[in-house]
């Protein structure tokens, strides 16, 4: 830790994190009840995880129960891209074992599940945790995109905890993180080693949600800290009346931040990647869609304006889409040859003429940058879309359009523009209270979770749109969220990544007034995150949990099987 | 207004902002002192401003004293860049004005000084106001970046004023507004109008400080959110372990900004512009001095770090420097030929044969859209060096000297670099409660020097490292702020802007304490901005001001004399 702390990083160390009522007052017990299985899949993935499939749903309620109390020794780790409150989920996870028995041991294992393969960890005491409660990022033990898939790691991981007495592991992460969670207590279950896996739900993007976890952790405080951000822009835009602001945000393919920040401070326009994939547009169609705006907007006399994009876009677009392929292909066959090319006119004449023309149209709109851009790839083979500023790219579309209706009158406003991308500023904020409260839930459930005996579970939350008093906690089978997807060029057990759904409440919301942004200046400024102050400047959890689940299909009413079941 | 508004804003729309003791008790007396003047310059101000020069300080003290409480309409105008607090110093000085007389009325012009010429103006009355109070933005009335300086503007001024029955103005503006300032008070008393002029020292930028105004108005709100994000990236940059981040601060000429981010976030580096000019280092020094950085942390096994580059660096970089004088003599001569060669390498060859050889070897380092950039200029024939993305220029050149050392084996580290530039996001922030009570006091303020009787003062403020109730307020005499500097190829008056005086304490503190910075992460996270809570959570100020003025000059004890000024 630092020698020297913030103001508000020593007021925020006294934080205490609400628990719900039940867990708190210890007056709960485990109830279970069948899981519903993606039904396309179903046999791939019982194939693949004979031991963890069919597992049920568990949930904690109300009443009188008894969890096992003997002092156990624990691993945790971080994996993936960091995102705020991975801190307080071990904290909860902390406090719910020592609570249990004073006798029990965290061990965190570095730098990520490559950690655990190597044997890198150290233990987490409460006085090495208590420095790091309430605060952001991943630094207490850092954190690592490794996974343990291959026999030999799997083992290695065993051979680790074992060594360590660690009987069960917690794993931080997102929707991949938590795949291989369960390929791990498949792997340990079906090899009859002793060691339980849970998963922690965890990603900015949003995207890892369904029925029974209603949020990721972190993307609370991402989206409002980008929320801040953009609002202040907006103020910036209607005081100077001179700029366009085109803002790019984090989120990987999903656009459920850009929605979220749209939701919260009412930009002019924001583009929604999956409704953009929905209705089959291209990049001109977005530049279109743009330069009406644009028009529109200068009709009234007002030659500024604010626009989201969301990260993932230009993989939505069918033309983009249908390059990207074709780029593949070739590459598949030709990059040896194309990296021999060093003048990139060289190379942007032998690409052309292997393209379709639709491609080879959509690939000569773009400035030369990308079209280098778009002829590298990772190690991965994946080409390094994230790379290309897509703002940018926009504002230079759209120039162009704009300039060649100046030309012919068509157009008599103004246009200049600014572009913004946030994403850093957003994945080490300390966690906004909401996301202060539910990480810290998260990591006392998993606790449970391991003391009822569970494996290949991944926390489950819902009723979080209510106060933490009320939320529902409990445990999924990981099991029970995989489907078979193509990975480059393999069918791979995956937890589906949760999109925008363009029927749902949360866009249906946004898709009913954004005709009143755009000519309006109908701004909203939500400001920085306030850790005090009254309730709903504090407290309030974001736009698009409370239109998904204020009232809707997270708290539906399930019918609840108490058996428990053999360990 | 909008119809919407956050929880924050509605919550924050209660704040009452603090006024200094004494004039919340309406217990104060004005006493006035001579002024000290900059010597070199005083023939030349003395000639350009013979009504205005040799006015004297006034200091509101304890005391019982009396000001005119006749009904007066007054102006107001927002002029230049946007602040924190513009619309909180509108309503002091409303309040100030309906305190003294129910029937004052305050008059607000459009679109900056360019309304009162063209008489674009809208009443703001207390309905009007109350929407806006503790709100960021200028959007209130707008602002501008007009000069009023021409006869004929400023007669169309005068005509503006007087057929709206206004007497008095308040400029809220920085440097040049204030300047612009006292060149209309002198203007309307040389011509014996009735027509008292008062600006409000405005800027994020620090700039505009002095013995008598301890620091502008919304640098503490732009640096503190500024800090908020560099912070974030410093948690995220020692979570991740995989990139350098390269942040570019606003800020114009001045280091203000990056110097008082340093101070609160402990960047590993932070480039400060008039250190650079005072020992002469050039942009291969910058690069040097950081390239030298990221060698020591990856030795120590750190292949990641936070930079910060104040905006102007560039201006202040001896082979730059150099390089763009000689480019300006080119373009004032060849300006018309270049423009005809639509091949940048045409362009390149031709300034290469008419540079010096040391600053074509400069102009040669730079990447092609630099160069080109570099050919550019505003309507008013300067250079766009604000276009230049300084931070990826600096990368550019730290990753070309990195790479060769990697080929060389001198380098056995990973360098990889993100760029961020942060600006417009901390504009328009709603203010601080720093900015908040203290633009609502400089408003406040600005009504009783009008109401004393003043014209061609600047507000000014002291003590201000001190609570709110002992803050020490009055007026600067604008014209004993002014020395005579080359502007565009003429001497004109100007305020000095105040530069990072490389003596003082913020810098001495900064240098005393940076090469431990360097190779330790010892980052501190200053979080958003807090309106609520602790009291050092939401009211402490900059580190800045509480270096410079917390014991320091700014409070020395100074004779006054109480005799009052004729008006």
């Amino acid at each position: 830790m630092n020698s020297k702390l913030s103001a508000l990083q020593v007021a925020r160390a006294e934080y205490k994190p609400k628990l719900p009522k039940l867990l708190k007052d210890n007056s709960f017990k485990l109830v279970f009840e069948e899981a519903v299985l993606d039904t396309a899949s179903i046999d791939d993935i019982r194939r693949q995880f004979p031991h963890s499939f069919g597992k049920p749903l568990a949930r904690f309620v109300s009443g009188e129960g008894s969890l096992s109390n003997e002092p156990v020794s624990v691993g945790v780790v971080l994996s993936g891209g960091q995102a705020p409150g991975g801190h307080n989920v071990i904290a909860g996870l902390l406090d719910a074992l020592k609570a249990a028995n004073e006798n029990s041991r965290l061990i965190g294992f570095l730098g990520g599940p490559a950690g655990i393969v190597k044997g890198k960890y150290t233990e987490l005491t409460p006085e090495f945790v208590a420095g790091y409660r309430n605060t952001g990022g991943f630094d207490i033990i850092g954190s690592g995109r490794d996974k343990v898939e291959k026999p030999e790691d799997l083992e290695a991981c065993r051979k680790t905890l074992e060594s360590l007495g660690v009987k069960s592991l917690v794993v931080i992460g997102g929707d991949d993180s938590n795949t291989n969670a369960a390929l791990m207590a498949e792997y340990f279950t079906a090899n009859g080693y002793d060691i339980q896996v849970i998963g922690v739900p965890k990603t900015i993007d949003g995207d890892m949600k369904n029925e029974h976890i209603e949020t990721s952790f972190g993307f609370d405080t991402a989206s409002k800290t980008f929320a801040e951000l953009a609002g202040n822009i907006c103020r910036d835009s209607m005081s100077a009346c001179k700029y366009w602001h085109f803002i790019r945000l984090m989120g990987r393919a999903a656009s459920h931040i850009t929605l979220e920040v749209a939701l919260q401070i009412h930009p002019n326009i924001a583009i929604i990647s999956e409704e953009v994939e929905a209705s089959g547009m291209t990049l001109p169609d977005v530049v279109d869609q743009i330069v009406e705006g644009v028009c529109k907007r200068a009709e009234a006399g007002k030659n500024y304006g604010i626009i989201l994009i969301p990260e993932g876009l230009l993989e939505f677009l069918a033309d983009v889409k249908e390059l990207i392929a074709e780029l593949g292909k070739i590459l598949d066959t030709d990059e040896d040859y194309i990296n021999t090319l060093t003048d990139p006119s060289d190379r942007r004449q032998h690409i052309d003429t292997r393209l379709t023309p639709a491609s080879a149209k959509a690939y000569g709109s773009l400035p030369d940058d990308i079209q280098q851009v778009l002829l590298r790839r990772d190690k991965h083979g994946n080409l390094t879309l994230s790379q290309i500023e897509t703002e940018k790219l926009l504002i230079d579309l759209v120039n162009d359009r704009i300039r060649l209706m100046q030309t012919t009158g068509e157009f008599k406003g103004k246009f200049a523009a600014l572009n913004h991308f946030f994403g850093y500023e957003g994945r080490c904020v300390a966690p906004s209270n909401f996301d202060a409260d539910y990480t810290y839930t998260l990591g006392y459930t998993a606790a449970l979770l391991l003391r009822a005996g569970l494996t290949g579970y991944t926390v489950s939350a819902t009723n979080l749109a209510k106060p933490a008093d009320e939320w529902v906690m409990g445990g999924v089978p990981v099991a029970s969220m995989l489907t078979m997807e193509l990975r480059k060029g393999k069918m791979k057990p995956v937890i589906k990544k949760a999109l925008v759904d363009v029927d749902g409440n949360a866009f249906k919301s946004f898709a009913q007034v954004r005709d009143r942004w755009l000519v309006e200046d109908d701004y909203v400024f939500p400001g920085p995150i306030q850790y005090f102050g009254p309730c709903p400047v504090c407290d309030a959890t974001t736009k698009t949990l409370q239109l998904e689940c204020g009232d809707g299909w997270c708290n539906a009413n399930i019918s609840v099987n108490e058996a428990v079941p053999a360990k």
